[in-house]
């Protein structure tokens, strides 16, 4: 089973690419797509295509995770979120993903054990299970870490006795 | 020129197709396209993106108009709406069309010369303008003609002595 999980944003997008082998679990990529502002929104939103099928493609991709957003003080951002929300729903379509979603505080309790975790926590974290992580480390990167490793430890059977 | 204007929707994405040659507006298509809500999401994104990259492609479209968006009493409907929206920009992208949004203020302004008109007022003065609408007309519908409309008479030049 290979895991994509995606922290979408015009800007940067990180994402993590992980895969699992009975009880072992490997980072075969990390790291953000950037998208220059000065680049016209369709532009940008057909860059984050071309990259995620890509991406998808080349590891054999079958489980898309992605993080609930919910909306914050600025209602046009969290409808260009949905612009790259909608384009990671149509690759896991055209290419047969399953997608698993998860609340933040549901991907914050699973890495750090607590739901109120901050960023750096979530961070810290990750940096521990992975110290070969290429530095320097955007939160947007072990965001999406974070968030694949939630999806692959939910996925995983509830009693797994190997 | 070619325009395609699209009210989008999960349930019903109405659209409208018209060509403008000199002061001639010719309106060549117009429907909705239906998605039954018992399909998943994703299922429905990739019908929406395979219905409107065939329907530029068939028309030779060069200009994709739409309402800019408000967010309502529904934070997730707006997101999911941005997932359409999406879409739209991606195959405006890939087919190098022209994007052109409007207000629905707007909209309703250069349909009916008052900004504040009902989805009725609106209906009724497309139905005039085409009287050979086939009916029953949705207002998802007549919604995207007079999108389109209000695309074609923005893009006109303004001193069109014709």
């Amino acid at each position: 089973m290979v895991f994509l999980g995606v922290d979408p944003g015009f800007q940067f997008a990180g994402f993590g690419v992980a895969k699992q082998e009975g009880s072992k679990i490997s980072l075969l990529d990390c790291g953000y797509l950037q998208m220059a502002p000065t680049k016209a929104l369709p532009e940008r939103v057909e860059l984050f295509y071309d990259h995620f099928l890509a991406l998808v493609i080349k590891y054999q991709i079958n489980t898309l995770i992605l993080e609930t957003p919910f909306l914050g003080k600025n209602a046009q951002n969290f409808l260009k979120l949905g612009y790259l929300r909608g384009i990671l729903y149509l690759i896991a379509s055209q290419q047969k993903l399953q997608i698993l979603e998860f609340s933040p505080t549901q991907v914050k309790l699973a890495i750090t054990g607590y739901g109120g975790a901050s960023k750096e926590q979530v961070a810290r974290v990750i940096k521990q299970l992975f110290p070969k992580l290429p530095t320097p480390n955007k939160a947007d990167v072990t965001d999406a870490i974070a968030v694949t490793l939630c999806g692959i430890w939910q996925a995983r059977p509830r009693f797994n006795l190997r």
